[in-house]
């Protein structure tokens, strides 16, 4: 599995953050930190149906975002130097699948599949018939950019994982992209902060202002503060990383 | 209600053609003629607080597709000249509720409520406090632009009523829209383009063709005479009205 800061510790599951850091962060987090946004698996084939299985731990959907989003896979292939989208056929039962016929491929390609955006893998299997080749891909050793963020870092609402803005900007860039957006959670926190800095990134992204807007729990001074405390942490340990500070207007 | 073709033909209903069609189109046009897409309820009022409560005769969702677009409605208030979406708490269960508070009006304003995009309405209420004023607004007298089309006309996949391709065109040029988008069964049909006739329109966009893309079931031969056939229907009966014709490409 590719997408993940933490690839060693987090071995054998398909969470977004390392097991040590479950008693580190905020129950809400650590939930979050379940879900697979960002993650994503690749492999080479030269298979011309590809199937996907799978077992999720929650909901199918939201009342706002389909269940090709919250629980959906997303498959791409790389042609001619780019990321193209796949369609297939999906089914949302107690097993979740994805069918790709009748690709039209000659000769073996490397594909990307994204995991479900608001939704936890229990299980995933990868199938092609028994004459097909089937490698998994290791990952890039590319240094990613991490970016720390909120719902819309995470992936809401997007209606498959790969239009996720994070996956986006992956695919558009070609360099991996660590999705730490924690959906309502994102608030630059010291725990999130520490993490990354250990993490050899090409770049930071701090996209967590939408989730310090009310002014209530936010006033002005605070927010301040956790963007100055931010900026220091990942400051101390990685100096010459460049960090990328977003904002938003909030309200209507 | 308004954003439909027969306001007379359909009073008491909320279906987009009238009950006389029913017998005249294929059963999954009229299925989806029950869908009320396009449709929308204009009011003027000075609550802070407007409640929207209904019941839906279909699934809240589809897999790619959210509650929020399949069976929600949609607020928009009429602010120094143009459309503004006004945001609420919805919640879907066997009334679907969608819940405006602490509306910032101090005066009397025009609110436009789009219905579902891919379900059907049962009843539907707007309440407001028993000291704010209500009145429902009378339809513009204004010619209107009639689209016929495929799913992407009615409405496929907006994540909100007010989303759709239609109302937002509806919105921007402030002119009527009816929608005649039937999801995989937008085929340039006579008895669809026989009712588009009986309506005064602005113009008529014909945007069938995403529905016609498959050369067994329409070869090229088939669709080009459906277009001649389509467009002469319509000009016979109203020769001066602009036709829109729209392409699109098929396929991957």
């Amino acid at each position: 599995m590719q997408g993940n800061g933490w690839p060693e510790q987090i071995k054998g599951s398909y969470q977004r953050l390392p097991l040590s850091m479950k008693t580190l962060v905020r129950p809400p987090v650590w939930a979050l930190a379940l879900n697979t946004a960002g993650e994503f698996i690749e492999f080479t084939t030269n298979a011309k149906n590809i199937s996907v299985r799978y077992g999720v731990t929650g909901a199918f959907n939201m009342p706002h975002m389909p269940s090709t989003g919250v629980s959906g896979t997303d498959l791409y292939t790389f042609n001619n130097g780019k990321w193209e989208w796949m369609p297939g056929k999906f089914s949302f039962k107690d097993t979740v699948t994805y069918n790709f016929n009748n690709i039209n491929a000659s000769v073996s390609k490397l594909y990307r599949l994204y995991l479900p955006l608001y939704n936890g893998v229990k299980w995933l299997q990868v199938g092609v018939a028994r004459d097909a080749s089937l490698a998994f891909a290791a990952a890039q050793p590319s240094r990613p950019v991490v970016v720390y963020g909120t719902s819309i870092a995470q992936g809401g609402c997007a209606s498959r994982p790969g239009l996720g803005w994070t996956a986006i900007l992956e695919r558009s860039l070609n360099i991996p992209v660590i999705n730490l957006g924690f959906s309502g959670n994102g608030r630059l926190e010291a725990p999130i902060l520490n993490a990354m800095t250990e993490i050899d990134a090409r770049a930071y992204i701090l996209d967590c202002i939408p989730n310090l807007g009310d002014s209530i729990s936010y006033p002005d001074a605070e927010v301040r503060k956790r963007i100055i405390d931010a900026v220091a942490i990942l400051r101390k340990v990685r100096p010459a990383v460049p960090i990328l500070l977003t904002e938003m207007e909030i309200g209507i």
